[in-house]
Formats: structure tokens, sequence, C-alpha cells
């Protein structure tokens, strides 16, 4: 019991039950404010930016870049933001030269830079980078090149199979099934000395839709820039791991960092990869791994040679995030945040410059409502950031620089980045699920005039009832088709800048977009994500900008001026309880799983089913898998059911009564709460990542992985760790649990305290 | 009770238990028997058969097809069968002029011929038929194309929610996802005035394999011929249903059989498909219907128009059916029937030799235990079929000449068609099943050593384990994990000559084949199924043609000379009433999918959840699907599992001590028993089709349909055929129940008089 939260309890009156601001069970959004923001969202204007943002190049360190920064920070004072600039000084490694030969059969070189196309004005302006991956490994390699399908570690248990292996020679990967940086680490572990990795128009090219500019896919010369520095053990400054890159920061060694590849990496075109596959001799590709390229795809028996170069200069950049405040009248030192990045690969039209003008716009609403008189009650800070793309550099070093503030003040994060036609698509931490649910239920879908919550129950409801439909598709199906019941939100992996605030600091994040009806991906991170492109097909008349705009800007202006907190921790409760039950399914399938490998290796079965002329070696072998003992996260997560009910239940039905003092705690309390299921012990091999409720896979990267430490232990077979996370999961579920019995406490005694 | 059966008791002595042949229960075979037959199978021998029979085309009609029939009648009267041709009279269009043309955009015509390739010295010959289709209905039609994916009815159904139709235009569906007649079927149905049928790289080309002569696969130009006359509604001569082609059969005009299409059609290539799918406007097909040609496929939205003729001479063909007789010693009125087709469309290497030179081997190897003194003690009958390729033409009026004798005689045709390397497949009837699986336990597999049983066990086992196994691959797999345990047959559809043994006449079959390693479909029915061909590929060192000899031959031998029925009745019943669970969850299924529909349908959900800029239309709407009594055959089969299982054990418990006359007897009941479950009646629609348990499906045409009169039924919203044929289907079981138990007693009474 705190008995300092009695310090601030004073008497209750009627009124300021009949008057207090709704809470999240009575969920009506100030109306009128609503009304005046919505108002203030226009289109064109959202437009016009866009094409000033993307009228150049503006990658990291480039002069566009440097000026979007100036602009956004123009335009945030304009509308009466109190705006700074903050800047981080970063290794950013920019090329030098790039190489690619096919040396025999014949012999044929990579295009580096990627052409004009009929119909877009973009590719006028020179300045463009080049092919290449941010933080891949310079090198000049010349070596037999191998096929690997995506490069993923299932494919490699393939090709252990087929009796090949990668040692001394240079990979071909395709995108796709995972990100990029885990095809060339993977590459590297397995002793290859380069990666290429190649657009399939399998994926995103001609086999999806018309190829650019008749089309959204992938033009044939298009290639997908990025970064390959390894996000998964930690983002942000590869050489600044925890800390932020400030001038005088302390640095590792280049060659020290473990987020820097050891190889050379480059992408490349489906036009050019399709001299290399077709070079490729030795055993014919599985069907799995067969493109849509018109050849047949063979893994590479020695015949064909590639010499790849690159050479890249390993200076620093200065970053440049845009931090734009807006004070809350009433509780300053409690902060929403919102964030949206704006630096690109090339011009960025999608990515990311289609949710930062929604931003923008929320930015320019809310500051017109300001300049009406009105104050929000909490602090609401926007942020610009600069260089997500090498490695959501801009978000992580700023969240890095403020973490000790941050974990007092920041009460969510709402991120957002690519922007387009068609579904919702929303993720978070599930304590934000009702609010989000709330907030959708009242925004309109302009392709169908329904709510973007009411189209995406549609969604999910076909989707699990398909055919092809998983348990979770019917899981979802059956909680969208029930009205009465929130869909819940994605489970957060990694990709964008909500990372650092979700996985290293705790702090509740919500990730909005739309999509899944334009651009199908095939401008990614190429130069033809452009203006005109955009406007073709990936958002045709400016139409969903604006819905994320009012999406994401009343989540905002319910979370900075509500009286009540706007979570619900039963939620939470219920998507942990949930995880937990997944985690013990795993355990019991990958058990199952290894004791049928046991008896069919010992019966021969793998080599018996096989085609002799193919098939060299039986799978690696599964280690047994013990029965683990979940007890102690089944107990946390039951009492965590318990506290959450309470708590959500306290705060519903005397929350409003409550005096402001005591909100302030409660809005501590919750917050604690919080990050208590991120402690500093982190995660095995990766301390970074803090959050033990959700990680990016370390082998899928930009995916989620539930429990994290729990389900990664199973999937790679270190038991102890299994034994470990489910204590360190379970004490800090019993955290949470205790800081909202706390809050509940609170509750009743400050009650009790008004009844007198 | 049939008391006629007594007048051929008499009493037994202990010696006929002792040197009786052994009944299923003790399976061993005869060991002298089979190893004799084994040692007179000599695979230098076979491939000289092939290299003879495949060196010049074959198809119906041609001078070699008629010169083979001649040779097997050498061959086989050589190896001291009873041999003759028997002929028929049927129906036989020939190509007079083919054409098909790319109107605009552009200009091509489709080539109708197949060029030469390196290293192949088949196509020296000429005569070879051209682009063709048989039973096609000629037209001279020019109109806009339409690409219509597999062309099935769940791909029209998707051109609806399109808001296209394809009525006035050509289609150009590809092969793959059933029967080649379908597609052309349905098109007219939906009012198509033309169908064109080509390979994709995808199913059978480039990305499934290097193409021919480099590798297995379907090269560019390499067109599939067929048959698209109707044999789901019956096989056989189009103008003489259900009964035999003779010279003066009575015959249907040509225009009113309803199997012979009414529109033309014409197989291409995927080098020319290319040309006519690349020129096509409208909407960009879906993601399924994307081939592996390197564009994007669009539906057809006018642009493109094609000009297609097809021109006939709808004259009669003679067919000559080799018979090769070798009468039973003990029981010449039981006849064991074995066959497998003569004729190809081009060459026909794999499609028939393969399978046919298997037959040859085991007719001289019966033919050299006969020279020795050996004589079976039931009938054996040898077939070469000629005029399968066309649509089963040589068994079905072969078999309808005969229906009356056969339906006295016939206890078993055993059939093999295509074979290759690799594994066993095995469909038929279950009462067959154990039979088999202890005959493919003698079997050895030449590329492992095990038993082609024990590889085929192995092969269902990972199946059933992998990740995308369904609940049938799980069931097989649990199946195939359990030595003790018989793997079930494959039920079988229609495609090859049991059909009408099975499906018309009720006689228990099976069908033999190996196969899934070599030979990945990418000739079938082109020009380049062929010697050279299936020697570097289908079955390189003729490894698999002994291997189908020796199970094949081991099977006539022990259904020709066993003392007792080779079959399990109790086998029959579990699969029936595997099949009774089957359909019952299918109309679960489908109810709970049409509560779903109109649920969803009410809440708009399929607009909402799609892109209003692709879909036009609500899927079409299924009718709600009332409750099913299913009582009359759960009941049924109730009692016949309790009747074979009696029988059987009977059977196996006294039959050994049986006299002759008595066993004699017993297969005239297990005959009845077997052609009690097709009944005259028939299919709805289509009353050739009889077998009440097993049809080829109206709309998958190669594929089973077991307990076809309920299935299709609930398939297609039939509600009172659901209720109808659940009384009829629980008729046959009962009739065939009926006749077991008389059996039973029959074996009961004989013991009992024995014993006396």
């Amino acid at each position: 019991m705190h008995n300092r939260y009695f310090r601030h309890l004073f008497p209750l009156v009627l009124t300021q039950i009949l008057v207090a601001a709704p809470g999240i069970a009575a969920p009506a959004p100030p109306a009128k404010l609503g009304e005046r923001f919505d108002a203030a969202i226009d289109p064109a204007e959202m437009s016009a930016w866009m094409k000033d943002l993307v009228s150049a190049p503006n990658q990291v360190g480039s002069p566009h870049d440097a000026e979007n920064a100036r602009t956004l920070v123009t335009w945030f004072r304009s509308w009466g933001w109190d705006t700074h600039i903050e800047q981080f000084r970063v290794l950013y490694p920019t090329p030098v030269s790039e190489k690619l030969e096919l040396i025999t059969p014949g012999w044929f070189k990579a295009r580096i830079t990627e052409p004009a196309v009929t119909g877009d004005q973009a590719k006028s302006h020179g300045g463009e980078l080049p092919a290449y991956v941010a933080y891949q490994g310079d090198g000049d390699v010349t070596a037999a090149l191998m096929y690997v399908n995506y490069g993923t570690r299932e494919d490699y248990d393939l090709l252990r199979r087929l009796g090949l292996s990668v040692k001394g020679k240079v990979v071909i990967a395709r995108y796709g099934a995972g990100w990029r940086g885990l095809k060339a680490k993977l590459a590297a572990q397995h002793g290859a000395v380069g990666c290429i990795i190649y657009s399939d128009p399998q994926d995103d090219g001609y086999a999806v839709d018309d190829p650019y500019p008749k089309g959204p896919a992938r033009p044939a010369n298009a290639f997908q820039r990025g970064s390959v520095s390894d996000v998964t053990l930690y983002p942000g400054d590869p050489l600044t791991p925890g800390v932020a890159s400030t001038e005088n920061a302390a640095r590792l060694n280049i060659s020290d960092s473990p987020a820097i590849l050891k190889i050379p990496v480059l992408p490349i075109s489906y036009a050019d990869a399709q001299h290399f596959l077709a070079a490729l001799d030795g055993p014919v590709a599985p069907s799995g791994w067969q493109g849509a390229l018109p050849i047949t795809y063979h893994i590479g028996g020695g015949q064909a040679r590639v010499h790849l170069a690159v050479k890249s200069h390993w200076g620093t950049a200065t970053i440049h995030d845009v931090v734009a405040m807006m004070p809350g009248e009433k509780y300053p030192d409690q902060w929403i945040l919102r964030g949206n990045h704006y630096d690109a690969w090339v011009f960025g039209a999608s990515d990311p410059m289609s949710g930062q003008v929604a931003l923008l716009a929320e930015a320019k609403a809310i500051g017109a409502l300001a300049k009406q008189g009105w104050r929000p009650k909490r602090t609401i800070v926007y942020l610009s950031w600069d260089a997500e793309e090498p490695g959501l550099l801009g978000s992580t070093e700023w969240a890095e620089a403020h973490a000790a503030e941050l974990k007092q003040k920041a009460l969510a994060y709402v991120n957002s980045d690519t922007n387009g036609r068609g579904f919702l698509n929303a993720g978070g931490s599930p304590a934000l699920q009702h609010l989000l649910n709330t907030v959708a239920s009242g925004i309109s879908d302009p392709e169908t005039g329904v709510s973007v919550l009411e189209r995406k129950r549609a969604q999910l409801e076909l989707l699990g009832n398909g055919w092809d439909a998983g348990d979770d598709d019917r899981h979802l199906a059956a909680l969208a088709s029930n009205p009465a019941r929130d869909i819940p939100l994605n489970p957060l992996g990694s990709g964008s800048d909500y990372t650092v605030f979700l996985d290293h600091l705790g702090t509740p994040v919500l990730h909005l977009g739309f999509g899944g009806e334009g651009d199908m991906g095939g401008v990614y991170h190429s130069a033809y994500d452009s203006w005109d492109y955009y406007n073709r097909f990936a958002d045709p008349g400016f139409r969903y900008a604006p819905v994320l705009a009012k999406l994401a800007g009343h989540l905002v202006l319910r979370l900075a001026n509500s009286h009540l907190p706007q979570k619900r921790y039963a939620d939470f409760a219920v998507a942990v309880s949930e995880y937990i039950e997944q985690v013990k399914s795993l355990a019991d399938e990958r058990r199952r799983t290894a004791k049928t490998q046991t008896r069919m290796l010992a019966q021969n079965v793998y080599r018996l089913a096989s085609d002799p002329r193919r098939i060299k070696a039986d799978p690696v072998v599964l280690k047994p898998v013990p029965e683990f003992d979940f007890t102690p996260v089944e107990t946390a997560v039951r009492r965590l059911k318990k506290s959450a009910k309470a708590f959500d239940a306290a705060v519903a039905a005397r929350g409003p009564s409550l005096p402001d003092a005591v909100i302030a705690e409660l809005f501590n309390i919750t917050r604690e709460a919080e990050q208590a299921v991120a402690p500093d012990t982190g995660l095995p091999g990766r301390p970074w990542y803090r959050n033990l409720i959700y990680a990016p896979g370390h082998l899928t990267g930009y995916s989620a992985k539930t429990l994290p430490g729990i389900r990664e232990a199973i999937e790679d077979e270190r038991w102890p760790d299994v034994d470990r996370y489910i204590q360190l999961t379970a004490a800090a579920l019993d955290s949470c649990a205790a800081r909202l019995d706390t809050g509940t406490r609170l509750i009743a005694t400050s009650t009790v305290a008004s009844a007198r």
C-alpha cells in the first residue's frame, strides 16, 4: 500500500460525476472535438505535401532528406507546435563501387541503377542510391554460385538433405518469406562468401500483376534496396547498442559490431537475376523453389561462377529527428507519442510519405484546435523520424537518448509507415485493443461507406471461412463475426519505428495502416515508389491518407484528453493466456514431431520415401522434447486476469469520480504495470530486446514471436532457457499484476474517501 | 436357403485339409510357382517388345496399331495361349483440318504438329496425329478470347463474381485440375463457342523440371492430345451406350449422342499459348490463375480475337481387342481377367506400352508354366485392349458384348496402364486390399531393396506427417506406420480400362502401377512419349516394368489358383462405413457453409471484404441443407460388417476343408454379393454407371466419388436424390450382406455335413 497516494485526495461533488469525461466503458468521443479535427483534414493539402516531400531522392544523408527535415520543422511550427530537430551521429555506409558479373558460362554484368519508365516523372532527378543494402560487409569475391530459394533455415535444411553446401560459394536468394537481413546472415553462417538477393517475379513481379508503369507490380529492372543490419539483435546505430549515438557516445569498432554483416551483399533485379539463374547447373530446384522466371531453376553444380565486389565508404551521417510538442495542460508529464519516419530509400511516396502526410494532417488539425483555444490534458509529441530505413536509427537513438524520461512519461506510442488503399491493419499492445476498436468503429471507409472496423470484420470473416483457413484465421473470424467482441491487434515483431518503444522500453504501442488492394509491394524500396505510382496505384484520389489521419488523430486525442486510462488490461491478460496456450501446443507438437521423427528414422522412412537419385541425407535430427512445467506462467496469468479484471472494473465504476491527483497516480501505476513485462534481463543473446511478451523472431525478422523467451527456446531446442523464461515471464506477469492490484486498492480507498 | 448347393456336397477326407491351398488367412503363395514365374521375367525381352511396339505411331486406326494387334496375337499364341482378336466398329473421328489464329492484336497461327527434338529417334516416322482431341464438335468460329484458368466449376464461379461471362467467346483453359473433357463441356455449358486447351509450364513444363530432351518436363512445342468424349456419362463408342458396337448394333445419330461435344476444341502447346495469353486485356487473372509463362495473365476484355476451325472426318474405325485365354482346369467358368491397352496417341512408350510389356511378360511366364505342365484352377484371360485413348472403347465394347457371361464368370479384373520409376500406386475394390498387401509385401523394390509395400508405407507415412498433410493423409499415415494394418486401396474413378468392370458390371478390380520419380507427366499424350524418353527418364534400365509384371502376375496366379476366395469382405464393409462417415461430414460441412454464407450475405461480408474495383457480384447462393436421415445406410453397413466378418471367418476357419463343389458355389455367391452394389438403377443422369460405391465424379472425371449417388446429390444440391440414394445404397448393401449370409450358412452346413 503506497500511502503517498492519499495526500492528493479531496472530496468529490456530484457534478463531477456527471460532467466527467467518459471512461472507456462509455466510449463516445468528445463529439465536437472529433468533428472539428476531421474538418481540418484536407486531402488536397496532404497531396501537395507529399509532392513536395518526394520531389527528389531523400535517403539518409541526401540533400533532400535534410531539406525535408527543415520543411517539416517549418510546417510544425506554423501549426503552433513547439518543434526542434534532434540530431544523432550514426555509422552510415554509402556505396563506393559495386559489381556483379557472371564469369562462366558466358559473361553478364548486373546493372546497379534503375532505368526511367514511361509516364513517371520521378526519374529526372539523379542522386538515387544504386543497388545497395546498408551494413552489408564489403568484399571482392569470385566463386561458384548457388541458388538457395528464400534462404531460410528450412531451405538450408533441404540443401543438406540434397547433399549440397554453400560453403565458399556466392548464394543467390530471392526476396520474401522473411526479412532480407536473415538471408545474408544465414548465408554467412553456412559459409557462403557472398550473397545476392533478387526480387522474383512470382513474389512481386509480373506473376502478381502487370509491372509498372502498366500496373502496380515490380518492373523487370527494379531492385529492392534495404538494410541488412541485424535488427533482430538490436536496431539503431550498429555501433551504439542500447545508448544514443550522441557526439561523444562510446562506440564499437565496426569490425566488432555483431549487427554488421561480414560478407558482401547486393540486391539485383529479376531481369538480371535470370541471367545468373539460367547459368546454374546441378540438381533441379524442388517445386517450392521454382520462381516465375521462364526457366527451370537449378540449385547449382559448380558451372556458374560469379564475381561480386562491394565497397562502401564507412562514414558517419547526421540524422535529424523532428520533434514537435504540444504540452499537456493538466498532466504535462504524461506523454502521448505519435511517429512516422520521413526518410526513404529513393523517393518513397508510399514508404514512408503516405504515412508521413497523415501524421502531418493530424498535427495541423490538432494545431488548429489549439489555435482555437483547445489544449490537450496530456502532452502530445509528434515525431517525424529520420533514418528508419537503414535500421530504425532515428526512433531508436532518440528513444535511447530519452529512455529514462520516456519510462517516466510515455503512456503510448502510435506509429504508422506505409499506407494505401484497402483494409485496416492494426497491431500493437492488447491493452489498447478496445480503444482501437472503439475509434475504428467511428471512421468511415471511403470505398464502402461502412466503418473501417466493419470492413475489417468482413475481411477477417471471409478469410476465416475460406477453404484454406488455418486455426488462427478461424479464431479471428469467429471474433470478427460477433459485433460484441473486439478484433484483436496483430502481435508486432519489427520493421518500423514502434520497435524501441514496445520491445526495449515496454511502452504500449499501436501500429496502423491501410492496404491490400492497390500497391502489391511491387515498387517497395525501388525508385518507382514515386508520386506517379502512388497516385495511379497505391491510393488513387488520395482517399486513404485522410482515413489514416482520422484514425490516428482520434486515437491520439482520446489518449491525450481522456480522464481515465484508455486501456483494458483484461484484454492484455486474455491475449497472454492465449499465447501461453500456443507455446504449450508448440511444445506438445514439437514433442510429437520429434517422437515421430525418431520412429521414422529408425524405420528408414525418409530414405525409403525419397527418390534416391535426389535425396542424400536424412533430415536434421530433432532433440527429444522434455515435459516442461508451465505452471508458473499459468498461475501468473490467472492472477493477472483476476487483477486486470478487478482494475478495469474499478476504473470503469469509480474512475469517473476520482480526483485528478489519483488519476495521475493511476496513470503512473499503469505505466509501471506495462513496463513490468519488459524487465532488464532481455532475451537470450539479445539483451536489448526486453519485452517478454513480444519480439521479432530471431529467424523471421519482421514477424512477431509472442512469449519470445519461451517460444524461441522451444524452437531452438534450448531446453534450460524454456524453464528459465517460464520463470522470468511469470515473474514479470506477477509484477504487472501487483501494480494493477495497487491501482485497484488506490481506487477503492479513494472512493471510500470521497464517499465520506 | 438355396437347396441346390447341397447336391454337390460329398464327404471330406483329412488329407484334403492338409494339402489344401492356403486361404487368405495363411497367405504364403505357392512358393515354387511364384519363383518359376519370376524366373521367366526378362527385362531385356520386355525392352525389345516395347521397342517393337513403339516403332511407329500407333493411335487407333493407324497401320502400326493394327500391326501391333497382329504381333500381340502371334506372341500370345507362341506362349501357348488360346488367342483371338475381337473386333468392334466404332465411331472414330479423324482430323481433316485444324486452324487456330490470333486475329487481333497482331496475327499468329498455332502450330498443329510437334517438331523433332535432338536425340530422339522417334520423330522420323510420320503418321502422327496432329493436335487433336477426339469427339470434339467441329466448328469454325471467330470470337473474343477469354482465359478461364483450369476451366473448373470454381473457375466459372469466380468469373461470375468478377462480372465476366464466356458467352459467345472462345475460352482458353489450361490442362490440370481435372479431366480435359470437363473443361470443354463446362465451357459449352456456359455458352462458349470454342475451347482451346494448353499445357501450362507451371503444371508439367519448365517450372517442374528441365524440358525434354534435357529433362523429363514438357517441351515448349508439345501438346496433349486426348479424348473429350463425355466418359462421365458413359465410356466406349459414343453411339452405342450400354451395348457393344457390333456390325449391326443400334446406333445413335452423331448429333444425338450426349457424349459428343458441340463446340470445337483444340489442344495447343505453351510456346503457342503464350501468344494468345499475352494478347488478352481486361482484368488481371487472380493469383491462383497465374501460370508460369513470363507474362501477367489477364482474363480478357475483348481486345484479343481468335479464329478457331476444326473439321473432322466422322468415320468408323475397326478396333481390335486381343483376347488370350488359358482355360481353368478345375473351374473353367470362373474367370480372372488381366488387361492393359496397347493403343497410344502417338508412340506411347509410357502410355500404354510400359504396362503392356509387363502384361506380356506375365503372359509369357504363365505360358511357360503351362508348357511345363502346370494349369490354373480357374480360367485366366489376358486382354490387350485397343482404343482406350479415345474413351475406353476397347474394354467397354468388349465387356458390353460379353456382359451376361462376365456377370456369370468374372471374379476379378486386374488392370494396368502407364508405369514408371518409383512408388506403388494401387487402387480398386477394398475386398482385394488384403490380397494386394500380401502380394506386394513379397515384391522387392529395385531402388531400395525393401518390398514395394514397405516403400509405399514409408511414402504414406512421410506424406501424412508433413506440415501440409490433410486429414486423409494423416489417416493413411497412421495405417501405414502400423505393419499389422493393411494399406487401403485408392478409390477408383475413371481414366483406364477398369471402368466398365468396376462401374458397370460390379466386378472387383485392381489397378496397378509404379511412378512418381521419373516421368513427371511432361510428355503425356505427346509425340515425345517415346522409346528414348522412356529409357532416359521414365524408367532408365527397365527396372520397374519387371516389378509390375511380378506384382500383377502373382496376383493373377493367386486369384486363378487359390482354393478359397482371395477377398476379405470385412475390409469392404469397413471402407464403406468410412465413406458413409465422409458423406455425413460432407453434409454437415455443407450445411454449416450454407448457414455461414446466409449470414455473411446478410451482413454484406463478401462485398465489404473485396476490392470493389474487381469484385462485382456475390458468390452463388448455396441452398440451405436439410438434415438427412442416414439411418438406412448406417443400419445396412452395420449389418454388412457383421455379415462380412462372419463370412470371412467362416471361410478362414472352415474353408480349407470344404469340397470343390461348395467352393465353386462360394465363388458364385461372392460374385453375386459384389455385383449387388451395382444394381440396374444407375446414377442420376448417367444410368450406365451402376456402382453405388464408386464412380468417376461427374465434375472431376478422373477422380473417384465414393457413394456417388449420395455424395454428388449433396454436392449438387439435389436433396430428394440424397434420400433416394441413401435408400438405394442401403438396399444394395443389404443385398450384398444377404448373399454373404447365404455363403456363411452354406459353409456352416457343409462343415456339419463333412463332419458326419
